[in-house]
């Protein structure tokens, strides 16, 4: 490298910077340093250089629904922040099934990646578990917590104070049956989203009736086959969370099948600020967060600690904000 | 090989399967063909053996804006097929920056990729043309269209059909005033729908009223913008199609702003059936297409050629279809 930055007339660190694929190197400077190593009859290629380095400079994504639009935002947001660091991302899909979580980390640990980040679709599945400690690159939980996983960073969100906002501003405009659907409490947004509603029900003193809570799955069908028991409940709920965008599809489902309007006949709250929330009518009451950053900061998370072997593991926590709006109404 | 499937007492297709991270081995097959590996003393790796064979069982997908759930669909369809076929996929995003393109097919050329899935931002650029061309491996395009990229197969969807029916749906309605938001013409679906939307015009004999013609962008802002602009004419359009799902949000946005209600005051048509357009009120009628079988074609179209390397590109075309909601509504 020093011969082909002396031929080139260019510094030491250009010609890695062009040898790495770092994305922001100009063309005149690429050419530069391709030409004289070409004149030196040097052969650079990433996979051989990843052998001589014991680096692919390629980090493993395992989402769980890319075709859900926050896993797309965090991927979004990861992607990017590891491309201007000179790492390529590895994309696998798990499909929520948390079998294919193991697969898919023993095929990028097989793939020699150089971190891994990861949105499990079960915490606590034992073999995935063991599976990530073979791992011997840094892990980076996006919204998951595993207890004795040392080698894992986690990015969080808040899920727990944004439904204890959320609940209270229901127990402020008058409801007392408050109905949540939402994701298993076998993944931490579930147990987050679960913990906050009760917070709310207990700083209130009101107990919780369990037969308004309907927790285990994320998608529409589960949103409105849920939403479809509640409503017909001989004493339905006045109030309902729909605690995730494809829940909110599906609960919206079943809303117009019994022909039940939204804000006047029951309240809604559901959870990120989707456009289907924003211009719905009337527009929906979320509690939001900044996935495009999560995504981001799972990514800083980790290369923090690719850039540093000495750096150790930490969680990072993104807040969520209430947004109110004309979904949620006085209880009549 | 033959010696490993000798000691661990399978076949060699077998052996072949765990070396190649074909996801449908068993736990129990793994096990035995890697113990017999370790007995022998044979060390493989994925990064390895990409070497010794020349192919390194990766797919690049540049994708333009993973965050549109479009894309995400797209991508989702095309790792799962991908993924089934013992390939995994890097993924870049080239964030609709034509210039990114040529970056992330350049990135991906140096990983080695042994096959390229792509959705150019711009299909005119003369640079990423020619580093497309540089590329060995066969290149799949997602509804592009690039004159002489003789590696390249394409999987396009019939937009131009799809907005004819549109149009024509609109002007039996009565609409004789139609506004077009769409994007650019660089890209094919900016030219093919705003082909249909001319082809439905002179085969009712009517002419194209350019001022009410706006293309140029895919996003949320663009689409905001050229409805506020239609909206403002002297003699507004009392129908508009919306060309796109994310210039949908920006539409409504708009309408939203200007009090103009959807289906009683303006006829209004968008492209891909997202829950926004099913689930607003009045639903939106759009001209819809099947986007994850977009991604499992492409993959399919590149996996042909990956297994079969005298099969020759081609191009695949899938239908797109009018759904017909309450969005669209006689002219007053």
């Amino acid at each position: 490298m020093k011969e082909v930055a002396r031929r080139a007339g260019v510094a030491l660190s250009s010609v890695s910077r062009v040898l790495n694929d770092h994305p922001d190197v100009s063309d005149a400077m690429r050419a530069k340093v391709i030409a004289a190593i070409k004149e030196l009859g040097y052969q650079p290629n990433l996979v051989a250089s990843s052998l001589r380095r014991g680096s692919t400079k390629t980090v493993g994504f395992v989402v769980a629904d890319i075709s859900n639009p926050l896993f797309a935002d965090i991927t979004w947001g990861a992607e990017r922040r590891l491309n201007r660091a000179g790492y390529s991302m590895v994309l696998t899909n798990s499909e929520g099934d948390p079998a294919r979580d193991e697969k898919m980390v023993r095929l990028l640990r097989r793939r020699r990646v150089d971190g891994l980040i990861i949105s499990l679709a079960d915490e606590t599945r034992k073999e995935t578990i063991a599976e990530l400690k073979h791992l011997e690159v840094p892990i980076v939980l996006i919204d998951r917590e595993v207890g004795d996983l040392a080698s894992a960073s986690a990015v969080l969100a808040d899920h727990a104070e944004g439904m204890r906002r959320a609940t209270e501003l229901l127990f402020d405009l008058g409801h007392r049956r408050i109905g949540l659907i939402g994701p298993s409490e076998s993944t931490r947004p579930g147990r987050e989203r679960l913990a906050g509603f009760k917070a709310a029900h207990s700083s209130r003193r009101v107990g919780v009736d369990w037969d308004l809570v309907k927790l285990g799955g994320l998608s529409p069908a589960f949103g409105e086959a849920m939403a479809h028991e509640l409503l017909n409940l001989k004493d339905p709920p006045s109030a309902l969370i729909s605690a995730g965008n494809l829940l909110l599809v599906g609960t919206l489902r079943a809303l117009h099948r019994a022909r039940v309007s939204v804000g006047s006949e029951i309240s809604l709250v559901s959870c990120d600020d989707v456009p289907l929330a924003e211009l719905y009518n009337p527009p929906i009451t979320v509690v939001d967060r900044n996935t495009v950053e999560m995504g981001e900061i799972a990514a800083g998370l980790l290369l923090e600690r690719l850039e540093d072997p000495e750096a150790k593991p930490r969680v990072a926590t993104v807040p969520t904000r209430l947004i109110v709006r004309a979904s949620t109404a006085a209880a009549r």
